[in-house]
């Protein structure tokens, strides 16, 4: 089956950009996902493509009008969640990563100047996204983001070997320190416990290594992780340890 | 001055890409920032051009040597932050960016693969940043959304009536709603306090309208919101009452 990607957006020639590179380009080329950006300013309705206006109550840049909005939107067949990429979306997580690359696909809306009329938010069903607490300058970058994401976990994108759940916040911790070729380098060498053979050592050290740079780095993940394992017994929330 | 941006990865040909149209696509061709973008892979020293090795210890994908990496890195002339995208890394915050904005540039370092042999970070002064809880297929998504969130903020980038300091973040809530014409609009009509005239009360509904958006859809920024005012008298936190 193919993830079909919709993009709405007043650049659509930022599509697909990097995704068109490396594995997600392959992938595309496969046929693995579908791209299909479309141009905002195609859906106006004025001989001059006006898609924007001033803030209603003043202030500066320009807000996207909802008509417009509108008419993009229901371009798109239905049957695939529709978001919106705005800084007061909900925080982008990998759970919703991994739940959106195993739906069909997903189409996005992408504001720039000063975002969207509210009454969009009210008159259609969208899903407000963020992926982090910065500001950009449109939500393109926020779709190629999002969209990276959930390729490299489609069937058949990443290699059989990449199960992909050892991997930082798929367990809720992050990753241990990884370490290769040459043996000595500028006079560090690689820790022995990984030279030693002994699986079941090396596991407990890598075990070790990511606890302990959770609790040092991300205080926060690390409170979530415990209260994970506290409550899994129950079945509320399972971590690597319990799965 | 300009603001430099270095970029160390395994796929130059992404960069600018979405960065070449729009607002920063611009303000490359106006000489605001420049853009290096270097191969990793011209830094190997064998006849394949290796950079990885499978990791110490066992286990799937490929590690970046750190000789490969460090020659790199030491091509790079000093005097401006060296940052690693990584997803253990210090998340981006919106300060982050705005005092890197501020400085004379950044040199990004990008992985693939399972990323970089840890001792690199041991023998280099390297700020580790994550952009999000989620997975990306390489370091260069990352990297572009850094470098986004930094242009905008470049003199002159933005137009004189974008302050840039009303936005999400930077106030510590999200920001109010905003409406355009049509005034009515499938049934629904622009809030009357935004056509009153009065900015007095424009502008009471709008922080009203920030601070109930972000306690009810980010608590935890509302949290630091609301700590940063009690603390604001001493000076240790200012928020945008106090400013």
């Amino acid at each position: 089956m193919t993830f079909a990607a919709t993009i709405l957006t007043l650049y659509p020639e930022m599509f697909p950009g990097p995704l068109g590179l490396s594995l997600a380009g392959r992938a595309l080329g496969e046929g693995r996902w579908s791209l299909d950006a479309r141009n905002i300013r195609d859906f106006a309705t004025d001989k001059h493509s006006t898609v924007d206006g001033t803030p209603a109550g003043g202030g500066a840049g320009m807000v996207l009008r909802p008509d417009i909005l509108a008419a993009a939107i229901d371009s798109v067949p239905a049957g695939r969640p529709l978001l919106a990429m705005t800084p007061r979306g909900a925080p982008l997580t990998q759970a919703r990563v991994r739940s959106l690359a195993e739906g069909p696909g997903v189409t996005i809306l992408c504001g720039r100047f000063e975002g969207f009329d509210e009454r969009i938010f009210g008159a259609r069903e969208i899903e407000e996204v963020s992926i982090g607490d910065y500001i950009l300058s449109g939500g393109e970058m926020g779709a190629l983001v999002l969209l990276d994401a959930c390729i490299r976990l489609l069937p058949g994108v990443m290699g059989a070997a990449y199960s992909g759940v050892d991997e930082s916040f798929e367990t809720g911790l992050l990753e241990y320190p990884q370490y290769t070729r040459p043996y000595e380098w500028e006079g560090r060498t690689i820790p022995e416990v990984l030279r030693s053979g002994d699986h079941a050592r090396i596991s407990a050290w890598r075990k070790h290594m990511a606890e302990t740079e959770t609790r040092l780095r991300r205080p926060d993940l690390w409170e979530r992780h415990e209260g994970a394992r506290v409550q899994s017994p129950s079945g509320a929330r399972r971590t690597k340890k319990d799965a």
